[in-house]
């Protein structure tokens, strides 16, 4: 048997989404570490990137290493030995929470398409409801990473009072047009494959007709920019592949380390994540907009979150969420009250560093925590 | 009749390449505008990016707006009524040169994936060929944009003698790996299309078999990487589509402006350019490096180019070919003897900047010029 630490929390039923429509009997997996004190008040959410599962870090009933493995763990930044820690796997992705992928009650077969059209806002409901369902009242803190940083822009501005601090790493206050357009561009790789078949494909990577290639090329264009073209100067410069590791008689086949690179990340994902659930969490990353709060202006809808403290980290080589937005949100929170610490990182890898450069983000972020 | 103001050339026959094999009975296409002196001593001649053809400037035979429309011409910055400009359009590219979409004079058919191995060297060798048949012994000054500039930097080294002065836009002394792993991926999306067949669709666009799908995706990629993230927030922003704009029942269609323009970039251009040929040149781009003509290290490569000034701009806003990369070609022109005027811009256009701030880089290129 696999090891599996997950836990489920049914959402209420029915359960309503923001842009129409309602899901039935549905459900968010997720994860805890540590123990929740009595005064209940020692609780730390974390909400994450597009692809992630809720195993954030290893623990006994699941001792394989969790995505964010050298950032929390006991005596780690996120010190599970003095907090209790909750990852949620976001509504809508395939690692356990009700998605695309998952019966449809109303018929008994997948949802596929007609999986109602999904927000972060719902991503954001659907997490507050299992906070709440562990009767806590107020979490110490809210973290959010990439995809999840939206998300708990939209918890805080949708469930006011229920948070006390947070941390915001590598994310935006709004999509903008060049995020919008890779996203676009990975979606339209796996729309345009034959084998998406308008979400018809064999469901959980197990049959012949599959996407391959679609999530494939969307894969790659993501790992492209997650990282940085510094990063990558460094690492692989012009270095070839061996000969034995090239592509036989594949014309204009992979002569490049860089580009083997980006086929082991491709290869390891592909069959890995319903590509449905892909199409619905990047989509709803473009609708995101904390504008919608504001009237139309991204600082007036920022100044209506309520938090006391906060961290906002953002790294200069991130081409996805780039610094400027991380100023953005540290400026909003500012404005609306917080008291902010901004840390803006020079680490090589892009978007990706706060999971590779877990020395000056353990930094950051254990001294945020060390004050609370 | 179509307006056509190509002038063909005739290549050596067997014109040896780069990379092994040779082409046999090849020709290069070229245009021409303004009047040889006496001397032959005033002619410019231009090295074009990845898909323009030859037609740079509009004329008399041809009145349609050249790729460089603003930039050349009676009085503007490339100045027709003094310089004696000649434009070729690349060897392997499909507007009236010999690519893989020409006739194998051994079979009668199209090359198609039996074209030799190309390299940029021998897009500059092809150009050379070109020069000599008008009788020019050394070029008054070599431009090359982006592709063209490292063919360009190709020509200085493999014809020294030949090139009194060099003015470098947005090019690089060798392709890095984020730009190899953008041009890998757009190749891959071409040759993973079921439609490309190895090489064996319709010629030529008229057919239904045609890796339109692939095309598109190599196209916004390019769009992408050529354009900045800095434009694009101020150019569309979260501008969503009219109704009556959006693809009717699509699911994940397009709703925002940028998608719309990626996809009006890419419909533009997939029937335009020859698959196969885009191919061959974009991998021609990747196998670039100076250092292989310095022992492994690109400035001793590039210290072997003499010419006696040279012209370097850049743009801060370009990912594709970085102004650090603009830097290095300065200090090695440098470090080989010219006299280098270096111009580092802050255009919002990226890459594409030298095609769109005619403004600016007409200053640049109109003060270098002006000098000689």
């Amino acid at each position: 048997m696999v090891a599996d630490a997950r836990q489920y929390c049914a959402l209420p039923s029915p359960f309503p989404m923001k842009r129409g429509g309602a899901l039935h009997g549905a459900r968010v997996a997720y994860e805890t570490w540590g123990t929740l004190n009595a005064a209940r008040d020692n609780a730390i959410l974390v909400l994450t990137g597009l692809s992630p599962s809720a195993h954030m870090m290893s623990c006994a009933a699941d001792p394989s290493p969790g995505w964010w493995e050298g950032m929390a763990g006991p005596g780690k930044a996120i010190d599970s030995s003095r907090w209790f820690v909750i990852c949620v796997n976001s509504l809508g992705s395939d690692k356990g929470s009700t998605c695309p992928a998952s019966a449809n009650p109303a018929t008994g077969e997948p949802y596929r398409l007609d999986f109602p059209e999904l927000s972060l806002e719902d991503v954001a409901n659907a997490a507050h409801v299992v906070v709440r369902s562990l009767d806590i009242e107020r979490l110490a803190c809210l973290v959010g990473c990439s995809m999840g940083g939206m998300a708990a822009l939209a918890y805080m501005l949708l469930h006011p009072g229920t948070v006390r601090t947070h941390i915001s790493v590598d994310t935006a206050p709004q999509a903008q047009p060049f995020a919008i357009a890779i996203r676009s561009l990975q979606r339209e790789a796996i729309r345009l494959d034959p084998q998406w078949a308008n979400g018809g494909y064999d469901i959980h990577g197990a049959g012949e007709h599959y996407p391959d290639m679609g999530m494939s090329i969307a894969r790659k264009l993501g790992v492209i920019t997650y990282r940085s073209a510094m990063e990558w100067n460094g690492r692989f410069a012009r270095i070839r592949l061996d000969a034995e590791q090239r592509e036989e008689q594949q014309p204009f086949g992979f002569e490049f380390q860089v580009e083997s690179y980006l086929e082991g990340h491709a290869r390891r994902f592909v069959r890995s994540f319903d590509p449905n659930s892909y199409l619905y969490l990047s989509r709803a990353s473009d609708w995101f907009d904390t504008a919608e709060y504001g009237g139309g202006n991204v600082m007036e809808g920022m100044k209506r979150i309520r938090v006391e403290r906060a961290l906002v980290i953002g790294v200069s080589t991130d081409i996805l969420f780039p610094l400027e937005q991380q100023e953005q949100i540290a400026e909003g929170l500012e404005a609306a009250g917080a008291a902010v610490d901004f840390v803006a990182l020079d680490s090589p890898q892009g978007h990706d560093a706060f999971l590779v450069d877990i020395e000056n983000y353990s930094r950051a972020i254990a001294g945020f925590l060390a004050k609370l």
